[in-house]
């Protein structure tokens, strides 16, 4: 199935109203399971799904890293390609009763920001000290990541993601109609190549809130920058995990809510 | 707890950086508990969490509505307002194991985007037939809705939701972190005073997306705007069950994905 797909709909406009062809992001269902149980449904934009499960079971806190599972595969109907079952590694064992949606929602001493922040920290590997980004660097990346974001360019609904080396080297890019989404099948698929991620930038296309700053630090990402608002506890997370934290990066300048000592 | 808090920042530009103070949305987990058992953590923006957590009883289909619901009471420390409570009306029985976080996951025809139309045609009542609603009307909605939305232009890191009626009076207006959460607080509200909503008009800050037409859908409002793009299943979505599916509304015109017969 395509990211995109063309529709009929009826433009309206102060010059009047005309029947057109517009591109329209895809939104779809997709079913993951952990040794063919089911354990999630997700809307997503199809592709990628591969990624999009392994990523999800690691930020989501299902399994411990990428050592963890065996295999990512086709579960039903092979042509239709929604659903995908996670085979854990040999020795490995997770009771699909026992994990929980959240990671927050775990700790025994309640709902509250520092109970979501301490559940993060232990499922989180220490973050790198580096890397050492400059402020020219950090400007010039969101206009390289819509670059080679073609979907967006063509559709306008979808969120991005784009993981950068420490000298501004695009290392992964990855597309999706849900925020959580894209991280999740970026982390995915940069994970089939080295874990955890090291000294690196991660750049999405909207706001930082906690579940975004939760995912990179699980995934051993020490930057995020969003082109949007960063929230209270997303800034707090940065703060008490290490992690550096920006948002607003666009129009020549950004904040830095957390770790600013990597900025230079 | 406010919806925005003041936070010291490293503000980075082309003519320097220096430290500022930002206000910043402030994002906080609240659970959610039925006749007592936790059933959901939301990360929301503090505020209207009574509203919230009835309008997301009904939009998840937990309830079938707010006459199955006799009071949203605080559990817990009252003081910290982070636990929510759902008492049932006399007679309604839900197990809190049964229901599922998400409506389309239940369809025993398994995960596609039929099968989760037809999930959410079983919970939604019958839209009703209007409101016709001009072009210029519509045109007029995001900025009327911003101007009451006072936490977005104090720190650009909220979601807005607005109800309108077929005149384009404002009925209610609310704003989160999350988008889901924002439009949840406006169904709850509403609910209060009547059920299902009619003909109304709800107008999104951002994009329109499969879940969001079902959250309309459920709460009986036929008309759903978003100020940015829509997704192919949400406006197949709309198609089906006769709703109006509107997207980029902005810059003085608006694309129609479904339901053209509504606007005049």
């Amino acid at each position: 199935m395509d990211a995109s797909t063309t529709r009929r709909i009826l433009r309206v406009t102060g010059m009047g109203r005309d029947a057109a062809d517009d591109r329209v992001v895809v939104e779809a269902p997709v079913e993951l399971r952990l040794r063919g149980v089911p354990i999630a449904v997700l809307m997503r934009t199809p592709g990628d799904d591969a990624d999009l499960a392994l990523g999800f079971a690691i930020t989501e806190g299902i399994v411990l890293g990428p050592h963890e599972v065996a295999a990512v595969t086709p579960a039903g109907d092979p042509d239709a390609g929604d659903r995908w079952t996670i085979e854990l590694a040999d020795g490995v064992t997770v009771d699909p009763e026992q994990f929980r949606r959240n990671l927050y929602t775990t700790s025994s001493c309640g709902v509250c920001g520092k109970a979501s922040i301490d559940a993060v920290r232990v499922a989180a590997p220490a973050p790198p000290l580096g890397p050492q980004v400059s402020a020219d660097l950090l400007l010039s990346l969101p206009s390289r990541m819509r670059l080679v974001q073609a979907e967006f360019a063509r559709t306008g609904g979808l969120h991005g993601a784009a993981l950068f080396d420490a000298s501004g080297g695009l290392e992964a890019s990855c597309e999706d109609i849900g925020r959580h989404n894209a991280v999740d099948k970026l982390v995915g698929r940069m994970a089939l190549r080295r874990w955890p991620l090291g000294e690196t930038v991660l750049v999405v296309s909207g706001r930082v809130s906690f579940e975004m700053v939760q995912k990179a630090a699980v995934a051993g990402i020490p930057v995020i920058c969003g082109v949007s608002a960063a929230s209270s506890l997303a800034a707090d997370l940065g703060d008490e995990l290490g992690l550096t934290v920006i948002g607003f990066l666009r129009d020549g300048g950004f904040n830095v809510y957390a770790g600013a000592h990597r900025v230079s």
